[in-house]
């Protein structure tokens, strides 16, 4: 990211502090002795020891808005909205202003200013609210021309079964923090206050593993995959991989964010046996090390063969199907599990709720779905349920909203 | 609890293994500088530093069956199940049998015996598998004279509205852990083995804040209200209100557990003003003390009145209806909060799980619930929507399994 202040990039950090605890008054009065009020220490994410877990604050103010390169907190909510008939240009530039103030109030743990469970909003758990645009939002703003061209609806890929349900929508908020009162909250305080401008077109809740339990590890979806691996490393890659460097200002520090809604078959996976799994995958199980290696992240050898001649990893697996070498065209993914009530019989209602960021849709993602939806082996166990896409749009300082270059 | 060896009280501990890390073998060898791989501390629970999240263990087995009097998790699954015409009392040994060693093997960070996600199933992060029995469950067995005359359906109250698909329920499996995704996997593991048995028939999902978001405190409901200050105190009180103290094998150290569904109206409580909520409630929404004290565990004074001449805790109140004095007829509340998707105009899909263990359903739970029913304001923002009584069988010892004092 790049300081709001000075322009330089710096890198996101999670800032502790005993906001919190100072806001909370008599009510932290009794929270504990591992908690530290007036803690301003500065430290990196996803080393914070028990008692910060809920004091933890990520700036929401910045060249870049917050919930992208940060560290995946361990629940989200990606609430999309419909903008009302009504809600043209002036009015989502009011609905933003509202927003803006509400995430940047509940992210540093104050309840926002309507708040009407203000004890609700004292923990921000590394709270972070991402706001999206689909391409309905610069329709209602009059401002077609300002859309990147691949903020639109994805093409229709053979593997899609998409529900309407689960797709669309002209605004996303990205809600996600390490604590799920907190998550439900915001949500509620974001929802609430929408209310005079949109209406609610889904919502996808999801998790992932619990702050702490596993610290520094890449995580695994339901299928027991770990998903993530090939992601870009914190530095160059990930900066020239996710963020527009340059361009008119409502462009420059904005990204793009591809969210669909992938259903897993948990029954006929569960009845594929586990050599077959790891072909399907391209990936041992248990490390997620390359069928030609021994550790997660080593290099595979897409030449090697095995005694019968054949490639160790087929051709038709995941890995190949999703491998990208070059750093300026991969995918940030950052994915959350999805899992609801299961069928009478048993059948479980299990999936990923897959999310991306990368600076440009058609360049990043689409070359990859392409090979994925022609050829992917994986494609027998899931199916795409939910689509929508959303530019990211550069983040604000203090005194600013979220949408402002675009829309002011 | 009984030490299940010795028979002598001792008070269920959060033991602390490197169980999840040592059968991780190579998958958990990258798993951070903060986990230590053999460490058997025994530590109070509620204390655990971040890095042990996800690695500690509740003991499963013992006298009494863990998740009752265990700190509540952060997350929780309760699985109810209808079982097939032809489980018998037989059958229904081969299931109890069969889950047991799920639930023995998954609470202490091992993979179930015929696990096809055995990577999900290594961070224990303080799962608990809590088994109850519904009034179905003794029909089926031939049992019905071992049956606890309260587990049954509670009496219909006028403030209900319960539908068939949050009620009822044959065997409950009340599944509980620091991490969702451990949740998630033990919820799959032990409903695809209850299939040649049983169908499931409903499944709720609740949340309270993360582990280490706010260690030591009362939670607090999505109204804000703190919820479960009144619990008995760990000790005498809570030994005497949650467990039946002798009786028969399958009677002695059983407990029983009431789960109601409870729709809570966030529309209407939150056009009301903090003052009326606080009458309501009968407590500040801040500290949680009474409208009498100053700290959340100050006695109420229900004489006291205003310069009006009112009594200060009005007598519609919650803390006036629901008091209780005689700490043998306390009950053990151990709810948790749900957030469904909110619908297109943005009401809110939320509400709590409620959950209490106590001895006696018919001399704890019920008087409570009668006032509450009768006269409690909060009914007028709250709907019980679903309802179910189950006995919670003693534990067992390593080479039991959970309902053998009932049906071997």
């Amino acid at each position: 990211m790049t300081d709001a202040t000075t322009g330089r990039p710096v890198r996101r950090r999670a800032l502790l502090t005993g906001g919190a605890l100072a806001a909370g008054g008599t009510l932290a009065g009794a929270a504990v002795a591992l908690a530290r009020p007036g803690d301003t220490d500065v430290r990196p994410e996803g080393t914070v020891p028990v008692a910060d877990i809920g004091g933890a604050v990520v700036p929401f103010h910045g060249a870049r808005q917050a919930g992208v390169d940060t560290e995946p907190q361990a629940h989200a909510s990606f609430v999309a909205l419909t903008l009302a008939p009504a809600t043209d240009r002036a009015a989502l530039g009011r609905l933003l202003r509202l927003l803006t103030d509400d995430a940047a109030r509940l992210t540093r743990g104050q309840p926002a200013l309507a708040d009407t469970e203000p004890e609700l909003g004292l923990l921000p758990a590394r709270l972070t609210v991402t706001f999206g645009f689909g391409s309905g939002l610069y329709r209602a703003a009059g401002l077609d021309d300002r859309r990147p061209a691949s903020v639109a609806a994805l093409p229709a890929f053979r593997v899609d079964r998409l529900q309407p349900r689960w797709s669309g929508g002209d605004l996303l908020l990205q809600i996600c923090a390490d604590d799920p009162v907190t998550v439900a909250h915001a949500q509620r305080v974001l929802v609430k206050d929408s209310r005079p401008f949109a209406t609610v077109a889904w919502v996808q809740q999801g998790f992932r593993r619990a702050a702490g339990a596993e610290p520094g590890r890449t995580q695994r979806n339901l299928f027991g995959q770990l998903d993530g691996t090939a992601n870009p490393r914190p530095g160059g890659p990930l900066e020239t991989a996710v963020w527009v460097p340059d361009g008119p200002a409502w462009l420059r520090d904005s990204s793009t964010l591809v969210v669909r809604r992938i259903s897993m078959n948990l029954e006929t996976w569960d009845l594929l046996g586990r050599a077959d799994r790891e072909l399907a995958v391209g990936r041992r199980l248990d490390t997620g090390a390359p069928l030609t290696g021994t550790a997660e992240h080593d290099e595979p050898d897409f030449a090697a063969v095995d005694a019968a001649g054949l490639t160790v990893i087929p051709d038709f697996s995941h890995l190949t199907r999703a491998r990208v070498t070059d750093d300026r065209l991969r995918i940030l993914r950052r994915p959350y599990n999805y899992d609801g009530v299961p069928a009478a019989d048993g059948t479980a209602d299990s999936g990923l709720i897959f999310a991306s960021y990368q600076a440009d849709v058609t360049t990043q993602f689409l070359p990859i779905q392409r090979r994925l939806a022609e050829r992917d082996l994986l494609n027998e166990w899931t199916t795409p349920i939910g689509s929508a896409v959303f530019a990211v749009p550069p983040g604000c300082p203090d005194d600013g909203w979220i949408g402002q270059q675009l829309l002011a």
